[in-house]
């Protein structure tokens, strides 16, 4: 293992130093195209820190369509697939990964921790147009006898192996300390994030600090030499209203600004990962401190759930948390299934989180101002006015679910220029009535009772 | 007919009449009891205008157990159901009362406009515990031989038959004026209310103001003699995006205003209805606005919906304005069912709908830092914490799918206090790891390392 080091090898090219050296890459290009942006403010973005494209070169040079995450870029939705011990199939995560697509993810995150992982992962990948996202540890930890006997030597390992299959970013929990155990001694639902609760148990087994802080530069390293994008993981992240904006979270919150600028140093991209639960009264403070504090890096967020009594519809009160936060300056937001708390989420499940957080992100653009965020709506609408119900299911976030639900109660072609559907009826739509006003004739009748009234 | 007047009557004895005299009444016992309040409190706010509590007085001899609408209490979910003219039945209009009341509807609004709307009214507040609310002009137009024939005695009659029948609250559209609608014509969707848009047309055939605004006092009249709250329709709300905070929108609230102090001097207890579609960065303003000019009566809005590509999920699209519009001050929220702007919601899609609004309700609730809140979220986050499966489902909003999704990979009794589940599966759960902390030991450790490293 080499020695760490502070001092940017010259060799290392990652979209942060091309855009800090001046240079539009390719997939800068791309970005501002997909973007609706000049290319110099992507590299600007991308250079100032705000703005990443996970895209790790082997990725790169095989499926990878390259796209941004930053408040500049429309909000993006990720959704996390993987197997776990209990339930674990190849073709199923595959399965899953083409749902995501269809349904509009941006970048998909295997978070596989049953059997095959590593088949699993190569299969994904392989398959992906969007960039992959993984947590290493869960794989490392099959390296060693037990979680305790875990070396920094086996999480190195274990990274550059997944960076040399083309993962394109990585979760890293580096910013959980020794330090920031004793206060979440008192928290309701004390560590809810894996890799944060294994490296918790980790550090008091071993009387020692997170190796991934103490290793943090060899770890960026590897990840500069593949441009893979940190993700600083939050393992302190609140599981419940009650833990949400606590002393524990924010602790680790400045560690991950800290490590913000280390990684930069090493000509790593960053975005920094958030809650959680948080009840909407504190949405924007949470956005506002990490902003502050880890210098503008992407906000990647879980969620967050603003009540905590909704299982099975978690994916809903959730999405109200992410729309807000998006609204508020959260680059990308994490989807939650309608299974979140309960069990591993099927592709339906995927599904259903997916149209959420599609919900929540359109929104926050929308609440954001962003210029065109509102056409397709704009759009809908109108078709809406125009009694075009094909071309208002076409727009639709999800075509196939707005058609069938309509043609539940009419489904003959006719009813597809009809001026009404089965919530009113024929003789009491309101736009109907509406299209039929005159309006010469209304500017005369208000001169008319107007005058009359005086 | 009688002449209007603005004095009133020493004969009518409505919740608000009585809360002036200084009087508590049964009713108001009950809502003090059910929101956590002081009688005295509840009277204060219900003499202010700031509470109602719809109650009318046939109904209250039956089957209602009196609630209260207002700030001061818990901001309750309105769900709507009836027949229209394509899909009629009422057995099947009893059968989503009695979903609606399962799921956490606070009141439920029959809406029917097809076939034998007497009876399906008649039944449905016959079997209901919540109030119910009824928009009378869709059963007057049937009194005349056409819209334009429609005559105010006709509706005068309508509203005084539907209180004999023991009508809670009435939405009454007598907000919307000749003069707003030439402030409509350049809108994206026109009038998307039904009452409004009948109206409009009405204005402009005969040629003269709405005369719901112009006979606003008889229509009070009839309402105090039986105590039925008015719900000021908001015939000009905005249909989507595009025209919402318009001038219409805003023209027809500042007459709402207007129509407020003059149903209080009748002794009519009032709510205003509100939008629509609305994106997020506007409804703080839509509630301030509406708390300043129609003076802090209880505002009760549909949705809003913060944006317009979602047909199929506006359930999920109008819960996050929902919840934001309950957070900075609505006191009531009327669901919208994933059948929205498609057809009428079946009894599944009464139930979508309503956890859709139990979940905005509670969030803003949470939000509102409103004693007591959260206890329900506590105590399932300390049971997830603790494992007890069993426990959690019990204090989710709708435990039997949170019981079957959970179930569904692990369904045997040994799993209800297994320290896991699937989505990590048994060796990942990091509460099950974070459980087995021993915070003495971590306190040593914390010290040591931070000596040796001093």
């Amino acid at each position: 293992m080499e020695t760490p080091t502070n001092q940017l090898d010259s060799a290392i090219r990652t979209q942060r130093t091309e855009a800090i050296a001046g240079t539009i890459t390719p997939e800068m290009r791309r970005v501002a195209e997909r973007e609706g942006l000049t290319p110099e403010l992507v590299r600007d973005e991308v250079g100032r820190g705000r703005l990443v494209i996970p895209a790790n070169v082997v990725h790169l040079g095989q499926t990878l369509d390259p796209m941004g995450i930053g408040t500049v870029a429309t909000v993006k939705v990720n959704a996390n697939i993987g197997s776990s011990p209990g339930v674990s199939d190849v073709p199923g995560e595959v399965h899953k990964l083409r749902t995501s697509e269809q349904y509009g993810a941006d970048t998909v995150m295997d978070l596989s921790t049953g059997r095959d992982i590593d088949e699993t992962r190569l299969a994904i990948i392989t398959a992906a147009t969007v960039p992959i996202g993984t947590v290493p540890i869960y794989q490392a930890i099959n390296r060693a006898p037990s979680i305790d006997e875990l070396t920094i030597e086996h999480l190195l390992t274990e990274i550059e192996h997944q960076a040399q299959q083309g993962v394109d970013y990585m979760t890293i929990h580096a910013g959980i300390r020794l330090e920031h155990l004793p206060l979440c001694q008192h928290r309701v639902t004390g560590i809810v994030s894996r890799g944060g609760g294994i490296l918790a148990r980790w550090m008091v087994a071993n009387r020692a600090e997170n190796p991934l802080y103490t290793h943090f530069d060899e770890v960026c390293e590897i990840l500069a030499r593949y441009d893979v994008t940190i993700s600083l993981g939050d393992s302190l992240r609140p599981g419940c209203l009650a833990d949400a904006s606590d002393e524990a979270q924010f602790a680790e919150l400045r560690t991950l600004g800290e490590l913000t600028l280390r990684a930069w140093e090493h000509g790593v991209q960053v975005m920094v990962e958030g809650p959680g639960h948080v009840p909407m009264n504190q949405i924007e403070d949470n956005v506002r401190k990490q902003q502050e504090w880890c210098h503008e890096a992407p906000f990647y967020t879980l969620g967050p759930l603003v009540i905590d009594i909704s299982p099975g519809y978690d994916h809903i009160s959730s999405a109200i948390g992410a729309a807000m936060i998006g609204w508020h300056g959260a680059s990308m937001l994490c989807y939650v299934t309608p299974k979140e708390h309960l069990g591993l989420p099927t592709a339906e499940d995927v599904k259903q989180g997916l149209m959420a957080y599609k919900i929540a992100a359109h929104a926050a653009d929308v609440a954001r101002e962003r210029p065109g965020a509102r056409d397709r709506d704009d759009a809908l609408s109108k078709a809406r006015f125009d009694f075009d119900w094909n071309r208002q299911f076409e727009l639709s976030l999800d075509p196939e679910t707005a058609r069938s639900y309509h043609d539940e109660t009419l489904d003959h072609d006719y009813y597809k220029s009809a001026e009404f559907c089965t919530m009113c009826g024929p003789k009491w739509c309101p736009m109907h009535n509406f299209r039929n006003i005159d309006w010469e004739e209304v500017s005369l009748v208000v001169k008319e009772v107007d005058a009359a009234a005086r």
